[in-house]
């Protein structure tokens, strides 16, 4: 992955495939973030909350409908409940944004705030978050598909993961324009859906005597309308509210002035996300909508304002088209959530490298990963999922808000006590949201989310125990002691006396006075290896290089076994420092790699754990035309 | 694979299993070839052919089968005509025991009578043969356990696949007491089948009127009783006699004196392996057996001998077994023909290296791999692996007679016209045989093994003519030059400042007085690194090791490549030899190098293919518990 060489002249296929579907290597300059604007933003980094109309209101009705068909009525007051919510919501966000211009995520805010243990919650929850997004939209997204196709819906799962393989390949190429790509979709979803709601509000076209397949509403119910119900549904619909901070982590990508350019985005993505809601909850209640197997509520709603017109099919796949860009959206947190944590020794340090298109590509590739096994898990059905979700989000939400309060009191500025009091009213609404959301779905599979973030919390603290004790044995707070000279003999291993074993002793008897060649005679069971032996040492006698050579006999098949108690023996003379020399034949092609024997590989395996010798491996070409050894240096890099 | 050591501490799960499976490693000493009689040497050597008669019955009667239920009387004629061509076989095998009593397999007989390119033929011959050998045994034997329990016949290829990896891995194991081991085995299917054959002609206990699944004869036969239908039905009998080679190879086997056991043991395998086909063949012919789908001919006959009898079940599991056995003598042949390949340099050398079991792991593997494709492609069917059976064997039998005619011709020992006029006789025979057979059987998927043995001889070919290029530019065959000093510059890339740093310009400076650290700075789009320059610089004085400290700036996400570039530059500048040093921190635990950089990885991966550059490990053990750094040494070879 890493490397601008290596697809010059990597002859493997994987390779190939694998540079065909990322593009060529990027310079950092030519990733120069984008600077949007207020509308783009919307596209950019508002597409995770508008979307959730998508699953929101169902997730409402799905519970309900335990309570049977009078019940659904309660899902405009639930809605309002939530709507004022999102009030909270974004007036908080909007002050997160004057106190972190440069981004501020729960992970950051709350490790300046709330110290580096609590930051690890918000990390483990925002983990927790993103991969739950990404698994939850391109299920809702893959179901607007199935609604407006039922055709489809057989193929759900390779669906799901199709869209999956897609999003994952672009976010390893980079997607330096994406604001500008997800412009259409955003808009046309937006305009489209506020049309097709508007019209079934004011003079639906569609025929409300449309028989709808009640068959998830019980006719028996097995709920009674009460407080538990109405908690549990507001918790469900909690999930509409998921994505109103990203705003908020992206404030650095606004064209300045940007903190007011990021306000007036999170306050237009408020005022459109409630009216979606609001509108949406009217119409269900309207026309007594409730849960199907195979027809989202979006869709039915949709179907009775407009019918199954060109007007429902377009919003419909623009639905799909924009779910998936909101996964598309996780994909951008996650990763660099990813890397901050790897910045602060909590994740692999691989995960802070950026590959050669200058994304973080080992993030990616696990959010992939793990969004993968979310949906192989639950088949790609959304209603799975939507239990797991919200409870790492509002985690988040609660942490931020938290750390804002402590964030107000701390540097006191003009009004910080109405923030702060703000700030602390968005606290206390999410923390509460939070514990409805654990408590009503627990069983349901939020127990799922309560094991997963603890888990991440123990293995970020492991990880970065791990690191301490590195910092710890290589000094890194020290000035070293001054490097000093020591003595160093120098193992050759011989296998036949050629060029190759030439060119190795050169360069041993180059880089130290102590050189020992030494070669293993296998015994084998049957014939006794005594004749190659004399066969060797008198070829050896012959060409005279001036380095004594040592045979050394084993009757195990193992080349490295003899070595290694050959490089233990010599330690044992004198203390002294050990290169291992290994001369290594390497073809051109890598098709011929198979045909060499691999001793450098056999000895380096064998020595893995040994810091007590140095192995090198000395290479010589084999050149693949027939234009001899010399002509190599120059091609050999082209 | 390689190495006593790896056992020892290599903490991974794969590594652990693997030595579980295979076992501790093996002293050559401890894999002593035993020393086989006659007896034994039916066990170990003569299973393939004598089980044949599990599927070459069969074979013929499928064939026959065609022409309808008058034809399947012809049975008995053409094994009379497979037991001919038998007694000819076993003739010139025993001659082939005396002119080879080293062991004469195909190939050797080939290589050294008929020259270099005739002995491809019979190795890619025999290659083909040995990987069908298993195939069909292993399917054949299923087939016996599926005719006894047809509540098994649904899992007919997961079962092949098992046997299959049991037998792999008791190669890999090593089978020193194989031969004890089959003995018992041997001895009850050779005495309950003659005892069942004998019981049926004489006095059959089974009833006769059993009602017989005839779906596979047909009604209406697709071919008439004529000379072609005798000849493919001959072609198809002739599988039986694959394996009657087997023992002229295993000569070095036997006690002494060697070659009259091992002459003996032929006798002896002909004798009784005539006696089971031609008693087969005529009780085949008095109860009209004809092939069904789901009892083999081999149960038919044995359940009308002796009824479903404790008798039956006892010799239709030994069956299964010593099928089972059977493929295991082609683990023995496979590998052992790779080595020898592998040491003409028609194979990679890799086949020609014992592991640490002393056995040829890598043709071991490579024959499993290459049966399990097989069973999956004919999904564990016996008759769709017969008509590409035997081509292979007959060609080796032909070439291995006529090679022995130019061996009499050649050395000239008394009576040698009389033996060569025998072999002349086999060879004709089984040349014949082997044109009916590819004839015969071209469109039934002889074709395959058409395509294949040329393919194989290719492969050979160009690897023969890849070791010569190598052989030429290593110069092998001349005493090369005396070795002589270069001028040796060491780079060595720096990360941060610490005793790890300390310890890999330490060894830079014992090994070369021309050395250049190099930092490499990584520059972001969005933040200059110019900070962190400053920073590692100014420690870099600070500590003022008496190296210069290049920092190479980078636009590209990539450490390689700026090395790679600083490299060429110092070439450039002088011709010398490098060596880069790079300093790796090793982790005692492998769980924990996930959270090192792989410096080492990625620089050796992007100069693979340089000859100019020798890249060296400079290692830094992380000790797991807190026993410090200089604790090491000792204890990370324990």
């Amino acid at each position: 992955m890493h490397g601008v060489s290596d697809g010059h002249r990597d002859g493997s296929l994987v390779a190939s495939v694998y540079r065909w579907v990322v593009g060529r290597p990027l310079r950092a300059a030519e990733v120069t973030s984008e600077q949007i604007t207020p509308v783009q933003g919307l596209s950019a980094l508002s597409l995770d909350a508008l979307t959730s109309v998508a699953y929101g209101p169902e997730a409402i009705l799905v519970v309900l409908a335990f309570a049977g068909s009078a019940a659904l009525g309660l899902v405009l007051p639930i809605t309002i409940g939530i709507v004022a919510l999102l009030v909270i919501l974004v007036i908080s966000y909007r002050q997160l944004i004057d106190a972190y211009p440069e981004g501020g995520g729960a992970y950051a805010v709350s490790r300046a705030n709330l110290g580096a243990r609590v930051s690890l919650l918000a990390a483990a929850a925002l983990t927790v978050d993103y991969t739950l997004t990404v698994a939850v939209s391109i299920a809702a997204g893959v179901g607007a598909l199935t609604s407006a196709f039922p055709a489809l819906s057989g193929a759900t799962l390779p669906i799901c993961l199709a869209i999956l393989v897609v999003i994952t390949a672009l976010n390893l190429r980079g997607l330096a324009d994406s604001a500008r790509a997800f412009l259409l979709p955003t808009l046309v979803f937006i305009v489209g859906l506020l049309a097709i709601i508007a019209t079934g509000l004011v003079h639906p076209l569609g025929s409300t005597a449309t028989h709808l397949d009640r068959s998830l509403v019980l006719a028996h119910p097995t709920e009674t309308i009460g407080g538990v119900l109405v908690l549990k549904a507001f918790a469900a619909g909690l999930t509409s509210l998921t994505g109103v901070e990203a705003i908020a982590n992206g404030v650095p990508l606004f064209r300045p002035p940007r903190v007011q350019r990021a306000k007036q985005t999170e306050l237009l993505l408020g005022v459109i996300l409630a009216a979606m809601l609001l509108g949406l909850a009217v119409l269900a209640s309207r026309y007594h909508v409730g849960p199907t197997a195979n027809e989202t509520v979006l869709s039915q709603i949709m179907t009775l304002s407009v019918g199954r017109s060109w007007a429902y099919y377009i919003v419909s796949l623009t639905v799909t088209i924009v779910l998936a860009l909101a996964a598309n959206t996780s994909f951008g947190g996650l990763p660099i959530l990813a890397s901050l944590l790897a910045r602060d020794h909590y994740l692999p340090h691989l995960f802070g490298l950026r590959d050669d298109r200058q994304v973080f590509s080992y993030g990616i590739l696990t959010l992939a990963v793990l969004a993968a096994a979310l949906l192989i898990a639950v088949n790609g059905n959304t209603n799975r999922l939507i239990p797991l979700f919200a409870v790492g989000v509002f985690t988040a939400f609660t942490l931020s808000q938290s750390g804002l309060v402590v964030h107000w009191w701390r540097t006191r500025p003009r009004g910080w006590e109405r923030r702060a009091t703000i700030n602390a009213v968005g606290a206390t609404a999410t923390a509460v949201a939070t514990m409805v959301l654990l408590i009503t779905k627990f069983t349901e599979g939020a127990w799922v989310v309560a094991i997963a973030i603890p888990s991440f919390i123990f293995l970020f603290t492991r990880i970065h125990r791990y690191y301490d004790r590195v910092s710890r044995v290589l000094a890194l707070d020290q000035v070293p002691s001054p490097p000093r000279k020591r003595h160093t003999k120098v193992v050759v291993p011989v296998i036949n006396i050629s060029r190759l074993t030439e060119h190795a002793i050169s360069e041993a008897i180059s880089i130290s006075d102590e050189v020992y060649a030494v070669h293993i005679a296998l015994e084998s069971g049957d014939q006794p290896s005594a004749d190659s032996d004399e066969e060797i040492m008198a070829l050896w006698k012959r060409w005279n290089p001036g380095v004594p050579l040592r045979v050394l006999h084993t009757e195990y098949a193992s080349i490295a076994d003899p070595i290694v108690a050959f490089i233990d023996e010599l330690h044992r003379r004198s203390p002294c420092q050990i290169v291992l020399l290994i001369p290594v034949a390497i073809p051109d092609r890598a098709r011929y790699t198979l045909l060499h024997n691999h001793l450098d590989l056999v000895l380096g395996h064998a020595l893995r754990y040994r810091d007590d010798v140095i192995v090198a491996r000395v290479p010589f070409r084999i050149p693949t035309d027939e234009d001899g050894p010399a002509a190599g240096h120059g091609d050999a890099t082209r």
